[in-house]
């Protein structure tokens, strides 16, 4: 029982399919976050469900790990083979399978990603509004809960997500869901394999719930002078029940950045970037709101943004921005940062952490998704500082215990992988301990991802 | 180690709150399903969580089935105690505990009724708007994932609930979820209690979300000379994306009963209830918008009901239209049924069925949450005639399999229970025995409302 002769058994099926060099296993070592890297045994790149299958009662015979890889843009460690192990890498598992526009599903490959899902959409009318900043997997998307910057309006992965084909660790394959919009049959196992980081399963197939590409969209940018004043304009616009479809928030310092990175000049102060999706006058009408209520906060105004080229533009940037945000301090070590509260406390939660990083010699630009109470602060530390290593760490610590002291969670939308696994049991208590006996019901050898998510088997 | 035990160690703490008497247990022997009823050994009424974590313990040492009970208005006998025990009557646990206006959520405990919660939201300006018939209590609701008639616009239970505490089946209490709008730390346990209908866990305080009053409401009436039309209707509007709030299809039957009953005199003919919500503007444009819509496919025009007071008379007769439905026939048995397909198959998939019925002696009128794809019919059958209960049998039967066939599930809204359990393998098919897996795991002794829901363990 070993990984080796694992390796050995599924050579013998895929042949070319199956890599041990050292450059593609060094390719699949690390994701975009700042982890130690560690390299998998082998990479395999399947092609069916079927050939899943049977890797996972191969792996599950020998104790051999695996670990689904969508583009490895995940930000926690997700897809580092800690354990060592085989990297399931889906890139030839790309297919949009059906788009069924009647209906407003589409089921796809677990590697197509979200802009390639959108191309395939755009003669349909119809779109995938889920915006991780990278161009990430579907797959890896669902395995992650990831949302992005239009959770506000159309909600996370969770919400996206109908129905899976999930391959077990002992090579059964199941679907759970199905395509009517809603059901009570059961225990919802789809929303447990969504967010599960492969460790329970590994998605093989994904059926997602579709958008009417809006008549109308119009965006926009308004400064304020504090970031309290943008984010009361932020809380209140969602009491009012206006249904914006973005409302992110970037700091001084981020617009900093962004202006460097991208060729803009906005003023350098806290400012909301709004998108607003419907019919003509209903953008109107919701825009109209949001200026009113954003002027009584002292705003210093909207810009608009109303050619369709100009608003890609202005999110593309804004998309990009974590890369502006480490301009700011070239050479850098970019600590990402994601925790989430409920939105009355989000004022608190961030200047609080602002005082922390006043005592520290780190560099922190702020990006939020206000409309959810998620932020992140990019801690950008001299990777040759010790001290500012150790900063780092102390302010991602208090900054986890101040997000669920305040009611919150310390991952909006990241995940926990490796990187936020240690605050898992502060966060969950018991209930930790619960995910624990779910995996060991479903993955009782614990090839699954080992080493991540939840405690171990 | 038995029932007996269980219930005199419990009634040493409980006294008066733990009840033997016939009359107590006959009242919990049944919900308003047709299923055959079971008394329960004994019934409690706890009042606080620690009360029930200590009910567990001993009920899981002495292997005593634990029933949950809301007020009893589940429909697949999901509260009958069909391996006796005791019935956790949540009775007593009916206090609002936190209403958090500024983040629109609300904290209450599991015996709190939908109607309760709104009385005392109504001077906050939010509400919560889940509404299946019944005035069920949220904690029933959660555990069926409830839903209704404006889950079109708002979800479902899954999407209501934000966060949990539910006590282990070995009395261990845990908290799932947190009061920020999104997370992804960890497997969802919330989704995973929510519909797992009191095998999983005994839900003891849930966290709701909340929605604002909207500013302007508009409702109207529109009948259709075909089904079909009227269908046609609803997957329009909604592939316009306009977000109606309610759209019901009634068919012309279920208008003879609602007329009968209500004291109403529309014509006998398929006719869409519609609700819109929004800004004044908004809510025009969208009724506007399906009314064209409606016309395009040969409606017979809107009826508009303008005045509040005419309006809730209206949504109230339509709540009860279960009341107006088993009218037509005095004294018959109803067989409700609960299929959801996707909105393309809606037309099909009832056209079929009432083919099936045309066979039969039943009497069997329709009302659909249409804009889900999920529709009830009542199958209304003589009590005395072993035909017509075959005859019911073999309609739902065929009803099932082809909401499966058509890529749907066999119940949109009212859950497993004893009554849909016989078709969770062919909807599911393995998937089925991995919520079995589930269940063992989180309930190793099986005493959390045994006999439903998943396989036994």
């Amino acid at each position: 029982m070993s990984i080796a002769i694992a390796i050995d058994l599924l050579q013998a099926h895929f042949g070319e399919r199956l890599s041990v060099a050292n450059s593609v296993r060094d390719a699949h070592s690390h994701d975009e976050a700042h982890m130690t890297p560690q390299m998998p045994d082998a990479v395999i790149w399947p092609e069916t469900t079927t050939e899943i299958a049977e890797i996972a009662r191969i792996c599950n015979d020998q104790g051999c790990p695996i670990i689904p890889w969508g583009i490895g843009s995940s930000l926690e460690g997700h897809v580092v083979p800690v354990r060592g192990g085989i990297t399931l890498d889906m890139a030839n598992m790309d297919k949009v399978l059906a788009i069924h526009a009647e209906d407003m599903d589409a089921v796809v490959q677990p590697g197509v990603t979200r802009t390639r899902l959108n191309e395939e959409l755009r003669a349909t009318g119809l779109f995938f509004p889920i915006d991780p900043g990278a161009d990430a997997s579907l797959g890896g998307m669902a395995a992650t809960r990831a949302s992005g910057t239009a959770a506000v309006r159309y909600g996370t992965m969770r919400d996206a997500v109908m129905a899976l084909e999930v391959v077990l660790a002992d090579g059964r394959v199941i679907r759970t869901g199905t395509r009517a919009k809603k059901s009570s049959a059961g225990y919802d196992l789809t929303r447990l394999f969504v967010g599960s980081e492969g460790t329970l399963g590994i998605i093989t197939e994904l059926t997602l719930r579709l958008h009417g590409q809006p008549e109308a969209i119009s965006a926009a940018t308004c400064a304020f002078d504090r970031l309290e004043a943008a984010i009361a304009t932020v809380i209140e616009s969602i009491q009012l029940g206006v249904p914006v479809a973005r409302i992110e928030l970037l700091d001084a310092l981020t617009i900093k950045g962004f202006n460097a990175y991208s060729g803009y000049s906005m003023p350098e102060r806290p400012t909301l970037f709004l998108e607003f999706h419907g019919s003509a006058a209903g953008v109107a009408e919701m825009s109209e709101t949001v200026n009113e209520v954003a002027a009584s906060h002292g705003s210093l105004g909207f810009e608009w943004t109303t050619k369709s080229e100009d608003r890609n533009r202005l999110w593309k940037a804004r998309h990009n921005v974590y890369y502006a945000q480490k301009a700011l301090r070239p050479g850098a070590t970019g600590y990402v940062t994601d925790v989430c509260v409920p939105i009355s406390r989000l004022s608190e939660a961030i200047l609080e952490t602002e005082k922390d990083i006043a005592d520290t010699d780190l560099v922190a630009p702020l990006v939020a998704h206000a409309g959810d109470g998620n932020f992140h602060m990019v801690l950008l530390a001299d990777p040759t500082s010790d001290m500012e290593a150790a900063q780092a760490d102390g302010v991602r610590a208090r900054l986890a215990e101040r997000a669920i002291a305040l009611g919150g969670t310390v991952t909006g939308e990241h995940g926990v992988g490796v990187g936020k696994r240690p605050y898992m049991e502060a966060e969950h208590g018991e209930a930790w301990h619960v995910m624990g006996d779910i995996k060991r019901a479903l993955d009782p050898r614990g090839i699954l991802n080992p080493g991540k998510t939840v405690p171990d088997n």
